[in-house]
C-alpha cells in the first residue's frame, strides 16, 4: 500500500511545495519555468558573491528555508529524493550573474547524483564565462570504513549555508568562501537515528522496523542505516551516538574532545515529536557536557528532514570564536532560528522559586479552632457515609466515582486534623482547605472546592461577621462559575451551593440570625440538589449523557447539600 | 501496544521536554522545584506586564519556545496532555511578581483544567495581593453549534502571544492588555485536519483512521474530530477546510469575507512532512486569494503541535494595520520565525528566467559537418548493435540496462541528426551533444557523458588543433573524474577514455600524426576496457556487488572503447 499524503498529485509535489514555500515568504522569488528559489532583492546583490545550494526536494525546510540575507541566494530543487536538473542549475546561475552578483558558489551534498548535475552545470555556466565555484559537503560520521564516495551530506550542511552566507554577506570574494567553507566543512559530523522509515509519495515505506528497534546511521533519503540497535532510553541512544560519531577509530569521526567548544545540531527528520526533540537536545547537553565538551550554541528543530522520518539527527560542529561570529549573524532566512549569542555550557539554567509568603500569626482562639474541627469532623464522617450512595448516583451520569472522590477529600482532611488543631481565623482555614483539597481531592471537583474555598477566603481575611460569610458564599459561587463555566441549572455542585447562598444573602441585613437564615439555605439546598434530576446536565462530564437517561439527581449537588446540613447539625448542637 | 518513542521514562517526559528547551536556549531559565520555564532576564522586566501561558506538555515548541522579548515572560507545564499545577503557576506568578513586574496576564487556553488551575493560581496569588488578568482564548472553528464549554484553544493562541508580548513589551498596562486581546481573541478561527493519530508516551493511539480516511476538526490531544472525510487533493481539503471556517452558519466560524485582511497560519500538528506542508500552504494561499481574501502575513511551520500527528491546522486571524505592527513586531523567543514585514498578495512571486546566451555563429564549413555527421552515424550505429552485448556484462554486476541507456543516446543523436546537419564548430558540436545526452541518455551516464562533453568543449573554442584536441581529452577526463569521484582502476568506462587519453598527449607534441595516434589511443582504450575484467568496482551501481562476482569486463568501459573505434574508422576511411 502506498502512504497516505496530503498532496495534489504525486508528480506535482515538489513543484507545489517550492511554490508554498515562496507564496509564504516575500523574500523569495520562483525563476520562471524552472523549480528555483531566489531571493527577491537579488538585484541587491551587485558585486557579491552568490550562494546556490539545492538537491532533491523532500529534506524542507532545506534548502529553501535558508534563503535570505546572511544566508542563501536561492536554491534548485529536484523531484522527491532526487537531484536537481541541469538546466534549472545553469538558469539559476545565469539569474544571479545577470543580477550582478561576481561569482557563484555552489554548496552541495555529497551524493553522485547532485556532484555530477551541479558540477556538469558548473562546467556549462564556465564555459559561459561566470565564474563559478563549488563545495562538496559531506558531514556523515556513520561509516567507520571510509568508501570512495566520501562522507554524505546531511544536516551540517545547513551550518554551511550559514557560515558561506555571512562571509558573503560580509563582502568576502568566492575562492576565500569556498577556501573556509572547505575548511569549516571538514571540522563537522552527523548521525541520524529514526523510530521508523519514511514514504516517497505514491510509494511505500523505504524501510520496515520491528517495535523495538531503532534504525542508527541513516541517511535522508529514507535508506536504511549502518546497523540496527534494541530500542534504549533517550540517554542511552544518544550516548552511543555520540561515542560512534567522536570514536577515533570511526574514519569519519568528528574530532570532538574534552575541552573542544562546538555548535551541536539538534535536527528533527520530520515526524518525530518536538517533545522527544526536546529530550533528546537534553541528553545530548548532559552527555556532552559530561565528556568536558563545550556547547557554544544549540539548536534543535527541523532543519534537513527526510520526509516524515520519526528520527533525529545529531551534528557537532567545532567552533572557535571567529567562525562562531559567522554562526551568530544575522539572517532573514525563515528557517533560521532566533539563537542568543550566549554559550549553553556555563549559564545559570535555574533560578530559586522565591519563598511562599508568610502567614499572618493565628489568633489561637482556642474555643473557635475547637468548634472549626467539630464542623469538619461531621463534614468528613458525613462523606464518608455517603461514599456508596455518590458512587450509585454517579454510575448513571458519569465514571461512578463520584463518592470515592468525596471521600479521598475527607480522608485527607481527617488526616490534616490529626496533625493539630486547626487554623480558628476562618479566611486561613479555608485557604489551608483549598489547598489540601486541590493536593488530595483531585479532578475537577478538587479544583472547583479550592477555586471555591480560595475566593471565600478573602471577605474573611478582614472580618469574619455575618456579612462577611456571605458575601464569602458569594465570591466563591462567583469564582466557581468564572472558571468552570458552569451556571445554576447545568445540574452540578453550583446548584445546591448557589440555592444556599440566595438564603444566605439575609446574613447581609442588620440583625439576621446565624441558625435561622442557614436552616433555610440548607433546605433550599437541599430541594436545589433533588431537583438536578429533572435537569439536562449543562457541564461537567454528565453534558455528554443523553438527559432521558439522567432520572437521579447530580451527586455532586447531593454531596454539597449534605455538607452544608452537616455543618449546620454541628453549629446548632 | 504502546507507542515507541524517544523518552526516558514516560513519567519524566515532560520535565525532560522543557529541561532540554531551556538548556539550549540561553534566555530561559527553570524554576527551581516547577515545571516552569521563564526568562532569564526576568529582573530587566521592572515596571513591566508579565505574560505567563502554559498548559499540558505535548504541543511543543508551544508554549516555551515562545518565552522571549517581545512574547511570553514564562510558561508553566503540565504532564503530557494534562493541566500544569496550581502550586507551579502561583510559583510562576510569585516569581514575576518578586522581579519586579506590575501585573501578570494569564493566557489560558479555554480548556476547563487548565481554566480551573489556571483560576485557582490567580486567585491565591491575587489573595497575596498581585495583580493577575486571566485571558481564556476560544479559537476552535470546528463547532458548528456552540457548546457551553465554549470554542477550544488552538495554534491561534501563539498570535495571542505575540500581541500581547508585543504590547507589554511597548509598556502597555494589564488591564488594557487583556482587554485588547480578548478583542483580537474574538476575530480569529482555526481548524485541523489530520491523517492519522498521535500517542500519549507510554499509550497506545488515540484513535485509529483507514487508509482512506482524514479527521476533520481535531484538538490538540489526539482526540477525535468532528467528522471524517474521504482522503482527497490537498486543494480539495484546504478548501473544505476554509469553506467550514467561514461559513457564516458555523457558530465558531471567523468572519472572513472577500476585502478582508488576515495573517493566515499553517501549523504542523507534528509528524507531517514539511513537504506536504509547503503543498498545503500553497493551497491555502490559492484558496484564499481566489475567495478575494487578502493574505497580509503567512507563518509556515510547528508553532502549536499535538505530539507527532501527522496533520495540519489553519488558523485566520483578521488583521488591521495597528494588529498587524504588533505581529510584526521585534521578539526573540525561539520558536517565532522571521516573518518579512511585507505583505502576501499583491507582491510578484516569480522573476523571468533569463534567456539562454546567443550561440556564436556557426561557421558553417559543410564539408567538417559532413564529416561530423559521418562520425556521429557510425559511433550511433555500433552502440546499437553492440546493445545486446552490453545488456548482458551488465546483468552479471548491474541492473542490466548499459546496452539499453546506450542506445537510446543513439537513437537520440540520430533524432537530432535528422533535424539538419550538425555545427561544424567542434566546441558547438560538443556542447550541443552535451545537452542531447543529459537530457535524453539520462542516468548517471547521461550526466558524466554530459560532464566529459562540456569540459572537453572547452578547450576547442579558441583553436581545433590537434594540441587542443588532446587538452580537449583532458578536460573532459578531469571533469569526469571531479564530480563522478571515480578514478583509473575503478571498473568504470573511465578506464577507456583514460588510456586514450594518456596516448592523446603525443598530439601535443609537434608534427604528431592524427591517425596513428588515435589509432594507439583506440587500441589502448580496447585493452583497458578488457583489463576491467579483472578490477574490483571502486565506484558507479557495480561497486556495490563482490569482486568475485564481476568475471566480464565492465560494459561502460567497453562503450566508451568502441566509441573510440567508430570515430577512427570513419576518420581513416
Amino acid at each position: 500500500m502506498t502512504s497516505k499524503k496530503l498532496v495534489n498529485s504525486v508528480a506535482g509535489c515538489a513543484d507545489d511545495a517550492l511554490a508554498g514555500l515562496v507564496a509564504c515568504n516575500p523574500n523569495l522569488q520562483l525563476l520562471q519555468g524552472h523549480r528555483v528559489a531566489l531571493r527577491s532583492d537579488l538585484d541587491s546583490l551587485k558585486g557579491r558573491v552568490a550562494l546556490l545550494s539545492g538537491g532533491g526536494s523532500g529534506h524542507e525546510p532545506a534548502h529553501a528555508g535558508f534563503i535570505g540575507k546572511g544566508m542563501l541566494t536561492g536554491v534548485i530543487a529536484g523531484a522527491v529524493f532526487t537531484s536537481p536538473a541541469v538546466g534549472s542549475i545553469l538558469a539559476a546561475i545565469r539569474a544571479v550573474a545577470q543580477a550582478g552578483t561576481v561569482g557563484t558558489l555552489l554548496i552541495v551534498k555529497n551524493y553522485t547524483g547532485d556532484r555530477l548535475n551541479f558540477g556538469l552545470a558548473r562546467e556549462q555556466a564556465r564555459a559561459e564565462g561566470i565564474p563559478v565555484e563549488m563545495v562538496v559537503i559531506g558531514d556523515d560520521s556513520a561509516f567507520t570504513v571510509l568508501k570512495k564516495a566520501g562522507r554524505r551530506g546531511l544536516c551540517g550542511t545547513v551550518l554551511i549555508h550559514k557560515v558561506a552566507g555571512a562571509l558573503a554577506e560580509a563582502g568576502v570574494g568566492l575562492e576565500e568562501i569556498a577556501k573556509q567553507v572547505n575548511v569549516v566543512a571538514k571540522a563537522m559530523g552527523t548521525l541520524g537515528v529514526s523510530l521508523s522509515s519514511c514514504s516517497v509519495p505514491g510509494s511505500k515505506p523505504t524501510f520496515e522496523l520491528s517495535a523495538d528497534e531503532v534504525e542508527l546511521g541513516l541517511g535522508i533519503h529514507g535508506e536504511a542505516g549502518v546497523r540496527r540497535i534494541k530500542m534504549a532510553t533517550a540517554d542511552e541512544i544518544v550516548k552511543l551516538m555520540l561515542d560512534h560519531m567522536t570514536n577515533t577509530t570511526n574514519a569519519s569521526h568528528v574530532p570532538v574532545q574534552p575541552g573542544s567548544s562546538v555548535v551541536m545540531m539538534v535536527n528533527n527528520l520530520g515526524g518525530l515529536s518536538f517533545l522527544e526533540l526536546g529530550i533528546i537536545a537534553d541528553a545530548t547537553v548532559r552527555s556532552l557536557e559530561g565528556r568536558g565538551v563545550k556547547i557554544a550554541r544549540a539548536l534543535v528543530g527541523t532543519f534537513m528532514s527526510a520526509l516524515e522520518m520519526p528520527g533525529i539527527s545529531l551534528t557537532l560542529l567545532l567552533v572557535d570564536e571567529p567562525l562562531l561570529k559567522l554562526i551568530d549573524a544575522e539572517t532573514t532566512a525563515a528557517a533560521w532560528p532566533n539563537v542568543a549569542a550566549v554559550s549553553i555550557t556555563g549559564r545559570k539554567r535555574s533560578r530559586v522559586a522565591p519563598a511562599e509568603p508568610q502567614e499572618a500569626p493565628d489568633s489561637t482562639a482556642a474555643g473557635a479552632s475547637k468548634r472549626m474541627a467539630l464542623v469538619l469532623e461531621r463534614v468528613c464522617s458525613t462523606l464518608l457515609g455517603l461514599e456508596e450512595h455518590l458512587n450509585a448516583l454517579d454510575r448513571a451520569a458519569g465514571d461512578g466515582d463520584c463518592g470515592t472522590t468525596h471521600s479521598r477529600a475527607a480522608r485527607a482532611i481527617q488526616e490534616w486534623l490529626k496533625e493539630g488543631p486547626p487554623p480558628a481565623s476562618p479566611a486561613q482555614l479555608l485557604s489551608k482547605l483549598s489547598v489540601l483539597l486541590l493536593e488530595k481531592m483531585g479532578g475537577s471537583s478538587g479544583a472547583l472546592y479550592g477555586l471555591f474555598l480560595t475566593a471565600a477566603a478573602q471577605p474573611l481575611k478582614a472580618k469574619t461577621s455575618l456579612p462577611a460569610w456571605s458575601a464569602a458564599m458569594d465570591a466563591g459561587l462567583e469564582a466557581m462559575q468564572k472558571y468552570g463555566k458552569a451556571a445554576p441549572g447545568d445540574r452540578t455542585m453550583l446548584d445546591s451551593l448557589w440555592a444556599a447562598g440566595q438564603e444566605l444573602q439575609a446574613w447581609k441585613s442588620p440583625g439576621a440570625d446565624l441558625l435561622q437564615v442557614l436552616t433555610k439555605a440548607v433546605k433550599s439546598a437541599e430541594a436545589a440538589a433533588e431537583a438536578t434530576k429533572n435537569m439536562e446536565a449543562g457541564a461537567g462530564r454528565a453534558s455528554y449523557i443523553s438527559s432521558a437517561r439522567l432520572e437521579q439527581p447530580d451527586p455532586g449537588a447531593v454531596a454539597a447539600a449534605a455538607i452544608l446540613r452537616a455543618i449546620l447539625e454541628v453549629l446548632q448542637s
